[in-house]
């Protein structure tokens, strides 16, 4: 037997700026065009291309920028195989290249899905996100997660694909539903949960300024909370150890989703996963009693009534399509306290179905 | 404006082993039982499937691995999204996770098709790769590249994916076709035109011995055309500048292939493609006579008639969705001598025609 070693350590540079301002779109015009880009491609979906997506389309064409708008259905049912060939096709026959870039221009389904067509088409292209929500600002923007869902489950396919920049831009919030600011804020609250408490404790203080929409309040706890996912990703980018603690309340949450058949907005089903998940700590004793109550009431506090109206043994069936198994079971990641985490922790079916029926 | 910088530089490693033997599959099935996954997808075609496939997943299961076996049907024309899907779509319903492998076994066609699934599958599992033609061996078992073929072109959507571990087994070759063997041979004198004189000399005076199948000399050129490709891949992964070299032949190769509607093999399109690109950069007074004159007669040795069945002017239009372009200009990798290439040439139309129009 001979061996040839493919020698392929190296050095790689992920590395991309968000940037935190108010009304970027010129900015981020004059930026692209000193790029050398031979096209772009605006992808957003059909209520965001009505709020910005032709603006930002007009304003492009002024600047001189090649450019075409590709608008999915807003939605997440969006995700799925024949909308991102749908996308993919139309960027064939619109002659895009490796030298061309999508800017994806909405929430986590127009990130996750131009994401993941930015990094399979021609092998990879840049791309760029401009975020339309709070949920998509904190979260979906920051790591490079992409994917699509299949008739099994959630993100099943996609890839790990770092964007070359993110825009925060604070103005499209304006036109952002109370609902949405809730669902991004509850992501909010989870990352004070995972791994800093003075940021849980700032979300139980500004609670009400950040549901009202006062700017200052958002600006500063969007700013704190992507530092906080930035710190977890940059240690972890492929999500093989610490990057698992940001899946607190997801493991329920995403079964959650799939089994309302997406009728469950994400941040919504986030919540009562993490109330769902911190009763399993609990219950487990993992999580102490001060510091669940303390879960429990902020989340009660944003307006989530704990209740799951789907069968117990539903959601628990389709958590054991989670990525973040092994051999089969199940791997929560679970507080210990408020700005701690245990991961990997295997917890027994009849734990999680009890909670879940308590939750009913 | 505020910046968040995400700091994602860091030391990857992709490297692998490419182990080249006779009878490999024992201490396949041995080496992959110590590894603790809870399953293995072995992938491969309908002709593949009855000569190796049923025998490598019986000893599989001698071995105590938990495996299933994954036929596509055989030929270019399967890699396409629908047979993705269903791969996918099968190995979630089978409970295949991060701990689990994909095996591909199989040429050219397994390979890509099975390294895009594992590459995308639950954001990436591992795979291990089991190439069963010469050409699989020499050429797309070594880099990492993938994809799928959309109705306008060739590797449209795919990803830069690396194998944990490839086989090369010289066994299989016994039941390869000889047509197949000067595929195969094809891209080994690619490597040496591209990179090496003194292999293209060794492909010159070895090339009955190799078509014949002369096991030694098999062995030989393989690890010899391996290294070559290894070492212009480790230097350059993602095809950002010396891998382009790699492409000669390929920019007419796959126009062809295209036109041809895959009723070309990709080794007959590359040989016709690389008498066609000779042909350009003597045009161009980028390759010297002499040289050119000596790349033509190998191929020509080898077996290949250099005429193109095709329309001149349709062969030139499908060269325009080739990814090594800029700005919509068509750029080739072509030879100034026998071991040396100029990547990033723009031919201009008008030359490239007169070659195609020549060998009608």
């Amino acid at each position: 037997m001979n061996h040839v070693r493919v020698d392929l350590e190296k050095t790689v540079d992920h590395s991309y700026d968000i940037v935190i301002g108010n009304d970027l779109f010129a900015s981020l015009a004059e930026g692209l065009s000193k790029l050398n880009l031979s096209k772009i491609a605006i992808v957003t979906d059909s209520t965001v291309k009505k709020l910005y997506g032709k603006d930002l389309f007009e304003l492009f064409k002024k600047q001189g920028l090649n450019s075409v708008l590709v608008t999915i259905p807003a939605g997440e049912k969006s995700k799925n195989r024949t909308v991102k060939a749908r996308i993919e096709d139309m960027l064939i026959s619109e002659g895009f290249r490796r030298d061309s870039l999508i800017l994806a221009l909405g929430g986590g389904v127009v990130g996750d899905i131009a994401g993941f067509v930015a990094s399979t088409y021609m092998r990879g292209i840049p791309y760029v996100y401009v975020p339309t929500t709070l949920l998509a600002m904190v979260d979906s923007s920051i790591g490079g997660k992409n994917g699509i869902n299949t008739a099994s489950g959630k993100n099943m396919i996609g890839t790990f694909y770092q964007p070359k920049r993110v825009f925060i831009d604070l103005a499209v919030l304006k036109t952002l539903p109370e609902k949405e600011f809730r669902n991004g804020i509850t992501e909010m609250i989870k990352h004070g949960i995972i791994s800093d408490e003075k940021f849980f404790i700032f979300m139980e203080d500004y609670l009400e300024k950040l549901l009202s929409g006062d700017e200052d309040a958002l600006s500063k706890a969007i700013e704190w909370s992507s530092t906080i996912k930035r710190d977890v990703v940059e240690q972890d980018e492929q999500e093989e150890s610490i990057r698992k603690i940001l899946n607190f309340g997801h493991t329920i949450g995403h079964a959650l989703e799939k089994v309302s058949d997406y009728a469950l907005a994400h941040g919504e089903a986030v919540a009562l996963g993490m109330v769902a998940e911190a009763k399993i700590a609990k219950a487990m004793s993992i999580l102490n009693a001060r510091d669940y109550q303390k879960i429990i009431d902020l989340i009660e506090k944003l307006g989530v009534s704990p209740a799951i109206p789907y069968s117990a043994r539903k959601v628990l069936e389709h958590t054991s399509y989670d990525k973040k198994s092994s051999k089969g079971v199940v791997q929560y990641a679970l507080p210990t306290s408020i700005g701690h985490m245990e991961i990997d922790v295997e917890a027994g079916d009849d734990v999680v179905l009890q909670v879940l029926s308590e939750m009913q």
